[in-house]
């Protein structure tokens, strides 16, 4: 998608180094970065400089490359691979893209090794973006099914970023809007400003911005009132890991505007590539939800009145704070997963019909 | 209650001139304001140096005292009157203190009108404290009877500030927790940030540690998830109107708190005294919602590294922004109301059992 009109994608592979979009810096900066070694692959992670299940999927596949040109050492490709897996705790896709490196790498060396670990990396985001401009194309149908009924602009709330700089091109949530956008179907959305890290308004309505979408940063606490009122046609979110029973796991804060839609009569839709089902847990309850550094809540970072960037303390001194990153919407409250593959029921009879 | 070990109320009155705590300030300034003329009282409202459906009233009767002093003339009290009532549209209290000025002065003059306004004044506060401290009495009883149940600490959760900056004394949502902390119960209090202006963060977890009251802000986002987790024993939030139905009129964010208490059988309590009670409107739509200022969300003010108070931008330039300030919350989620005369179901059947 565009950047000052502009194409491009969240990551890309050029002269044995990876190159992404430093998301930390976003909106106030476009900068560019290079990742050289697995270890700079682990802290884009870990910083939040690559975020959205699918991105960090592809950065750690591409994490695997960038050790594979350091040292083809087992032990050091083993302690890479634990090293990504270890980076972020609660998004499936990590896991699922080392597991799927092994698989791919098991037995081979030499050039042949940094040959496949490229080609199989590269395959991992062209398969993302198709994915997700497949996720945009099911999705679509419910937009333009609103749409025909309404007559009228189509208000959909969003929550997070499941944009396109969340994955590699398009985005989940993001990816029917792009597709209905560009069908001419007129469209607003209602963008959660998403506490902490603001991802909602920094990356949401940074992209929409960029691509001329009509859109409107409201706080986390808004949607029930705009629901309430009639003013959201339907919600659609990312999800970080779907269990196959449908419990969607997803940026803290999405169960309340799940429930929210539920008592409104709001359709609640999470938009996923199959790489985000968890096939493995069977409770909700054992997905590990991240705690992350409560200085993401108690500072922020923003442009003073001479455009510079300055970070504030925006919290009593002595509060303490707690920074739960993700929360559970169990599948009763999700109206449907929109997938590569069509449009599921949140359970797991719908996913079994598209995967398996 | 307390600031850096000193008893305070938020409002006073002293040789003509009204004092307040300017609460835009906090938790980083702690300034004491002067009003001295009814447009300082308008203002101050407005631009919430006073907020809090009860302080709020309270300042509205002591811009009447205010505007008194300045100018007898029959006009310009009506118009001071006027002013004061449409300084803000949601909460009930400002209308009824005005009222309740008028009525008591209706017919007076000279020295008699001065007096009696300042000693309506004054008892309008004196009332809201006694109020503050019977909600405080009647809240204890289920905290109580959750610590006798538990024997261990109870978790309560609150949104923004019914602390006692909200008030003149005590709080609302915060006096049961007071009451029981002064009794010895092992409280810990689950702070909501409460996006925009983060009153939750900027006053109640500030007005809770000086108070030495264990508690832990929040984003929005979180309760839910502490909820499902069975991190909540309850929640108390205080009110800006309530409708003779039960149906809550308060902080933006408060219904969605009240879908996620519902949704995992934690009691959800609002507490306030029975000046908020709003007896004419009968549909909660007909309740005007506030629309702020969009700064109010994209920007924001902090502490900058050298300690020194810096207001930045966070949201990209050219972003809209919308900033409703209040939500409904349906009586069906409400567990309960705690007044000044007891805890009353949110129902009118409940609230006419205690009041007319």
């Amino acid at each position: 998608m565009k950047i000052e009109g502009k194409e491009y994608k969240t990551i890309w592979f050029e002269e044995n180094i990876v190159k992404i979009i430093d998301q930390t810096k976003l909106p106030h900066q476009f900068i560019i970065k290079e990742l050289k070694t697995v270890k700079d692959a682990v802290k884009a992670i870990k910083l939040m400089e690559v975020r959205g299940a699918p991105l960090i999927g592809a950065t750690a596949a591409y994490g695997i490359v960038l050790a594979i040109i350091e040292n083809t050492n087992n032990q050091f490709l083993v302690n890479a691979s634990k090293d990504l897996i270890r980076s972020r705790p609660t998004a499936i896709n990590l896991k699922w893209a080392i597991n799927r490196m092994a698989k791919k790498l098991s037995g081979l060396d030499g050039s042949k090794l940094l040959e496949s670990a490229i080609n199989e990396a590269e395959l991992i985001c062209n398969e993302d973006i198709n994915f997700c401009k497949n996720i945009g194309k099911n999705g679509l149908k419910i937009i333009e099914e609103i749409y025909n009924k309404k007559k009228d602009r189509v208000n959909i709330l969003t929550h997070c970023n499941a944009g396109w700089l969340a994955t590699i091109n398009w985005g989940t949530a993001t990816s029917p809007i792009y597709h209905a956008h560009k069908k001419g179907i007129p469209i607003h959305v209602w963008v959660d400003e998403t506490r902490p890290r603001n991802q909602g308004a920094n990356l949401t309505s940074y992209e929409l911005n960029e691509e001329k979408i009509s859109n409107t940063i409201i706080a986390d606490n808004t949607g029930g009132l705009l629901m309430q009122r009639g003013q959201v046609d339907m919600c659609i979110v990312g999800t970080d890991r779907t269990l196959s029973n449908g419990d969607v796991c997803n940026k803290i804060g999405t169960y309340l505007k799940a429930l929210a839609a539920h008592d409104n009569n709001v359709p609640f839709y999470v938009a996923l590539p199959s790489s985000t089902i968890d096939w493995d847990i069977k409770d909700a309850k054992d997905i590990p939800i991240e705690e992350r550094n409560s200085e993401e809540l108690s500072h922020i970072e923003g442009l003073d009145e001479n455009n510079e960037i300055k970070k504030i303390l925006i919290y009593p001194k002595n509060s303490k704070v707690n920074n739960l990153a993700f929360d559970i919407t169990p599948a009763k409250y999700v109206t449907g997963l929109i997938t590569e593959r069509g449009i599921s029921e949140a359970s797991l009879d719908g996913l079994k019909k598209l995967f398996k």
